[in-house]
């Protein structure tokens, strides 16, 4: 199988939100009056990002899924996405599985594959994905203000759990492992709650490196400080299990866990009762973990309100193996 | 250096033609009224699109230009890209030249960096470009109609010249091999070529894969044949010394060399004039090299005017080494 059959069997739809899809030299995307292009891109590597063994289906859905997160973290609705490929041979069936991975979370979103690139080379994933955003209503990491709350949406810390399983790390019960590895290879982007939190949050983003570095962007962006309940990041837990892990092990797992693609967001006091409708109506677990202060500095209060040690590192790349 | 500073050290400026540029979840682009957005992507891998021992500031300029190729073909003004990169270690010295060759071309077309992503992996460079073109004059490669002329812009052969040597398959005077491998490095995107075809080609791509391999995309999607006159084609050729190599090969290097970035087109034959003066006024050597019939083959004639077998392969990433 050549490289137009292979883009022709797996990669090509008729496009809706697009006026050119898949098979010119560019694709073309109108964009609607008033709305801006909100766009990003994640690049996903096998043994960085992914285990060589993973669910071929489970990897595509994923792929496209933290791609999407980025959208939800702007308040962003999804119109198309690129997809470029660096695949070691042509396998078919793992070919299929991959785009149905792909399909299904793109149609769940009306989202078009719209072009891309494939090649060979050492497994690589990079997409693209490309969403409207009422202009000026785009939630940045830039606008937390001094006496917002701090909140997080859904359940922290089931990737990490997954992940230091498959590094013999942690041993759990195999029912709560299949739970956990089901949120680690297909998250869930939070885009019904992004879009909702427009004109109400002052600053969001997406949770892929561990919250408290996602949530430091937001503070360094908005020239701010927060204090941060770890207690209440903790109950954010979803699996009854975790309960019975060491305390050090539940905050590291929802403090610093990472790859768990939900929102971190800040919001005014005044705003309280719509962020609890919001959670309801988007049917997404909301929590309330801190404060925004103007102290510059990222605080850890334990269950008594004293302060601790911040001993939890980010995720980097190039710093991490 | 970490992920963060490796941005911020050589890929982070203030994006003029975006609302937001790099450092959030999304970036933010606004698109004029009446102007469709064109996105293309292109994913370069080490030891398939180029060798280890590139100077890195080609490489730069190259990944970018590729992508800006795909704008030109669709007659597109560039605005933005987002760069993802996987890298296997972080070299400043090899990261400041690289994005010295992505500036310099990004500056020449106005053309902001306004994301992307970085991780640690094999050498793979993903660009995705984005820009813009007035609603319904994107040049697509389904407009051909018959009796229209074929034309190709510049020089072919230069880059598979150059490959040819590195391959050992020909030896060539040094002189000439810096300008060929200049060229197959440091490719043009042809935008304002691509710009002023506007209205005026009625369809076009860039030739990446080789002359014959992309003009069949057009002949293809246009649901059309041509008869090409390879003379013509051969003329082409950038350097005099190409006049000594064997007629062969002088129609290999030309017809389906690859790795040009030229582009070809069609337009109606009351648009010679017209096209002549783009010639002149974009400063782009353009030569006429067939006709547009109903056949819906391709056809090659020789000087004398008699048909030759096409024996010319195009390049496809899962079918060549």
């Amino acid at each position: 199988m050549g490289e137009f059959d292979l883009i022709e069997t797996f990669f090509k739809r008729p496009a809706r939100n697009a006026t050119l899809g898949v098979g010119d030299d560019c694709a073309l995307l109108p964009v609607r009056a008033g709305q801006q292009l909100a766009i990003s891109s994640d690049m996903l590597v096998e043994g960085r990002h992914f285990l060589s063994t993973v669910n071929p289906r489970f990897l595509g859905h994923k792929a496209l899924a933290v791609n999407l997160s980025d959208l939800a973290a702007c308040g962003a609705e999804p119109k198309a996405f690129m997809l470029a490929l660096a695949l070691p041979e042509v396998n078919a069936s793992w070919l299929s599985e991959f785009s149905k991975g792909i399909w299904d979370l793109a149609d769940a979103h009306h989202c078009d594959l719209i072009g891309g690139d494939t090649t060979r080379g050492p497994l690589n994933i990079c997409i693209t994905v490309l969403g409207e955003v009422p202009a000026h209503l785009a939630l940045l990491r830039s606008g937390a203000k001094v006496g917002d709350d701090v909140y997080v949406s859904g359940h922290l810390g089931d990737a990490r759990l997954a992940l230091e399983v498959f590094r013999g790390r942690l041993t759990i019960p195999q029912n709560v492992f299949e739970q956990a590895r089901l949120r680690m290879e297909m998250p869930t982007p939070r885009l019904a709650l992004g879009q909702a939190l427009r004109g109400i949050a002052t600053a969001a983003a997406d949770i892929s490196d561990g919250l408290l570095g996602d949530l430091q962007h937001i503070l360094k962006a908005s020239h701010v400080g927060a204090d941060i309940d770890t207690a209440m990041v903790v109950s954010t837990l979803a699996s009854g299990f975790m309960c019975n892990l060491p305390l050090a092990t539940q905050r590291m797992l929802t403090l610093s866990g990472g790859d768990d693609y939900e929102l971190v967001f800040t919001a005014p006091e005044h705003a309280r009762a719509d962020i609890a409708g919001l959670s309801v109506s988007t049917h997404t677990p909301i929590t309330r973990i801190g404060k925004v202060n103007g102290s510059q500095q990222l605080r850890l209060l334990d269950s008594e309100g004293d302060e601790m040690r911040n001993e939890f590192e980010s995720f980097d790349h190039f710093k991490s193996d």
